[in-house]
């Protein structure tokens, strides 16, 4: 039996400001405090139970430590690793607890041009907080619209790179990844895709990076449970005077209503996302979208489509050396 | 006692498609059709008991038939017939059932710079409609949620004109508006107004036309009772190919929530609109935005402020002939 | 010309726990805390310049200090004083800064069978919150969403009484009140009626009480801007363990969507309150509501309707004292 | 490989009345008619892509006439026959074509005490509406808030049964359903649970008949976007006349926003549902309630929890009969 992937766990990043990026993601977006130090913290939301959806680590400029997807079952992270091994993937075992409240679990950079630092665990504590901060909800880690924003749970991340066609065949291939939407440009490359291991249309969705670079992050979302949460959400925005970087708007792909916003202390991008659909048919097609439907599938309505800058990592791996010998880019 | 005014009653527009703008303002914003003919039909929200709040004419280009004020009592309109004509304006009486629905009433072009033909009403029918369109609320005229978007009733409107200042000053100090909101150059013009005669803070509002022209409407607004209304109001007007004009965002200025969109009939520009806040005070003090606080005025949130172009009449007054001998332009 | 009142101002209750209340009001409601001490408190909503719209005071039990409107105009204050004492009321004059923030104001108890304790005042402060707590929008004295429910201004009251309908007539008579909506058994008695001096469908309501007492209060109204707020609303109440009192649901009588609540400290019911309607028209006829049109008019939807229990006041005038000699009960 | 479903594929409802349950679910709830003829009709919200969720046809009285799961794999279809058989359970094939749009299929009746028949199938169609009433978003299959409540897709169905314990046995061990919330009296019974297939909290929950019938059907569910989306069809229903169940309200069990009503057609109870959460995690543990928990899950805020009557099928199995031989009662 193929090891499989259950979901998108959490996002770890780097922040050269861990007290504004604190004072953003836990009092403004409203993410609970689970664990940390001064140098780092973790966080989740209201509606996770696993120890951390995001974790905060300061460090000299912005960065992603790594994107960590939970495997279906505990020795899946263990095949995983022989598995991608095997595909010529450089893989590093992570201890147990060298990632607070985790197990053990395996890392490695997203090759065939993609780039970033993915992780693979199983094993992660769910700590209850002090009953003050807890949901009087059995089904619910912590209280609903206690601080800012308040978003659900984590969603998915959205990762720039070059040419996201072999990405996207390795996301396919080595980790069982299905293809929801796509645009594709007629008879030409794939410019953009939407995969997940779960209902949602999208887990992780890779965008051709403007700039021809690879291992850029575009950005993280957080869940919201309706549309107006997101309009609130902008309120609180402007009057912390954060930017709203895009939105509100509603894209045609996934049919999310979106606000994106750059923490002030990293410059990370978070999208706040409500709605989308759900697919839960064996059988869906790939909705593809081509370069004549592409502002459509992009904005169905709100702002002016404009695909800006994605966020430069400092450990972007070039290219070429994105892809190991012997990952060849056909799909 | 001075006559007053009560409020906004309705607007009449002319469109050269009354097919297309019949199918727009009745099938796809959902307004019930009253009364009217193959040439001109009446209209209003199930908000609304008064004959209309819209009427669409066919003529042979968009304009402004005009833009109707309810007068605070029966007798206020011969009143304010009487001292506009000693202040030097124009007044056409028009005579019951001119307009269908309406007894008698009073017209006359904006002075001051104005350009605008505005009416002023008292008596006026309150038909009801056939029951099986009847709301089962009684403090309704029609059932809500029947059609398209569906808004509760009129709201505003929003006029331009190349010096707001003096129009103002007429529209203070001939028929009783105050300003709510209002946006100053520091030291210099006023380049835009909101204005009302009910708790509202705009019955009325006067921009600068950046093409220096008078006479210019900018638009029309209708009302909806939650902000969720407008992003279902976005899906419906895209599910229709209808464009957007702006939106959806949210206005610094009177903290509405809006989308903005033409009538595919005419060009006529809508305004749908929820929110806002309404003045009680007697003593309120005029919050006045200065040429660096305009951009969070105009859009707190949402698309890209873009002052865009009015909506050219036919009858477009020169400005110097809507600026009435003896009504200087000094405020 | 008469005296003629703006609107409604503030309601100051008189709470045996005042630690309770406080964080009823200001921590879980989320009404901006003004000024006060340890014995008393003055707070408001965001969108609110004026001083206060609710005070807390500490007392020995629940009761109602007085419910304020304001005057159109300074010396309204004093003719209403003398309109009053001329119709056989005994007011008593407020001096200035006897109630915080405040300028002089007079008070009674509501006769013809009232026994509510009404302020009516024009001076007040509007003081500024320190920056960091003051709204970003020009147009707001706080900032929106900044804790718990977050309303956005006082809306209105509801007093319960033995006999509505000679109040009423004093509301219209002595304090220039419109009926707006009523309940009245067909040929029988008025035993609700909805009145206000705004655009609203009520600043006050008066109720006929099932217990045939006078001067109760049944509870003080906040407005959100959205019907979603309230259901926000619901969500951290249960969060707080804080039974709702009723609802969320909707009333066809004003059309409002509502949920009530009941501070824990007092017993003070308090109803979170959005939509609504406004009223422009000067020739409005009062919707008037039958025995058999009761239950809609009550709840369109939502919870069974019960009309509970009155809130207490301490000071409870007995009916026929509340009834001074010469006011006949006459409409 | 066992076989495994994907989800919750559709309802067959028979009702005695089809003029008026077609006007219900294809006028108010706004479903769209897919096929049929006078007799029977197959409508589908327009998020779906599969050819109905829903069938109506006309019949003696209301019954249940199946309810259908999809298949993760065409084999699976045949292999849940096999291993049904192989548990003693009486499987009926169903021809391609005996039901419009679909292929072969499987149905049997729900053992184990249970007594609702119940469908396995795979293949089906996915019919193109004509142009005109199709999505512009290419993600969608029918135009978004065309008509009425306008809901997004078939969400889940709610039996009834006298003992709700062997059946949730049944549904997990043959056909893979995994518990995800349940009410368990202390040290006693089951009586009420919520299972999935899919990342839902629940395609199916059984609760406990209090009548000690079998086969019982509570309710079919449509999901909404969004909570306002519900309110607004709470709005719709009592215009036309349409007598709310139950709500709206939330939900502690699954956390979902709901309001009941009944098809006037037939009685078939309809949940219009909104929010809830979803379940990625492969090692979730059941949330249980207890029964002095009970009342808070059933209804964490709204309508007076009052569980209510079951719908009646004629064709409800005796409890006894639907227990096979050798299908034992422990779990």
């Amino acid at each position: 039996m193929h090891p499989s992937l259950a979901k998108l766990g959490h996002v770890s990043l780097v922040t050269p400001d861990l007290g504004r990026s604190l004072r953003f993601f836990r009092d403004v977006v409203g993410l609970e405090q689970v664990a940390g130090d001064g140098s780092s913290v973790d966080l989740r939301a209201w509606g996770e139970f696993e120890h951390h959806s995001l974790t905060l680590t300061e460090g000299p400029s912005s960065a992603i430590d790594h994107i960590a997807f939970r495997a279906a079952r505990a020795e899946d992270v263990g095949d995983f690793a022989e598995r991608l091994a095997h595909a010529g993937v450089d893989v590093r075992r992570v201890e147990a607890g060298e990632e607070r409240g985790q197990g053990e679990a395996v890392r490695f950079v997203l090759p065939a041009g993609g780039g970033h630092p993915i992780e693979i665990y199983f094993d992660i504590d769910k700590p209850e907080l002090p009953a003050e901060r807890r949901s009087r909800l059995k089904n619910n880690s912590a209280r609903m619209h206690a601080t800012g924003i308040s978003p659900r749970c984590i969603d998915h991340v959205n990762l720039w790179t070059a040419n996201p066609e072999p990405v996207a065949a390795f996301m396919e291939e080595q980790l069982g990844f299905k293809t929801r939407e796509a645009i594709r440009i007629t008879g030409g490359p794939l410019v953009g895709t939407w995969m997940s291991v779960t209902s949602l249309v999208h887990d992780v969705a890779f965008m051709a990076d403007p700039a021809g670079q690879c291992g850029r992050f575009h950005h993280l979302a957080y869940y919201l449970d309706n549309f107006h949460d997101v309009l609130r959400a902008a309120d609180i925005l402007r009057e912390e005077d954060i930017a709203i970087d895009l939105g509100p708007g509603r894209h045609g792909i996934s049919q999310a209503f979106f606000c994106y916003v750059r923490d002030p202390g990293s410059g990370h991008r978070l999208e706040l996302f409500s709605g989308g659909y759900h697919i839960y048919d064996p059988d869906w097609e790939p909705i593809v979208w081509s370069e004549s439907e592409l502002a459509e599938g992009a904005v169905w309505w709100g702002p002016e489509y404009a695909p800006g800058d994605g966020h430069a990592m400092d450990q972007t791996t070039p290219c070429a050396a994105a892809t190991p010998a012997g990952m060849g880019v056909a799909t």
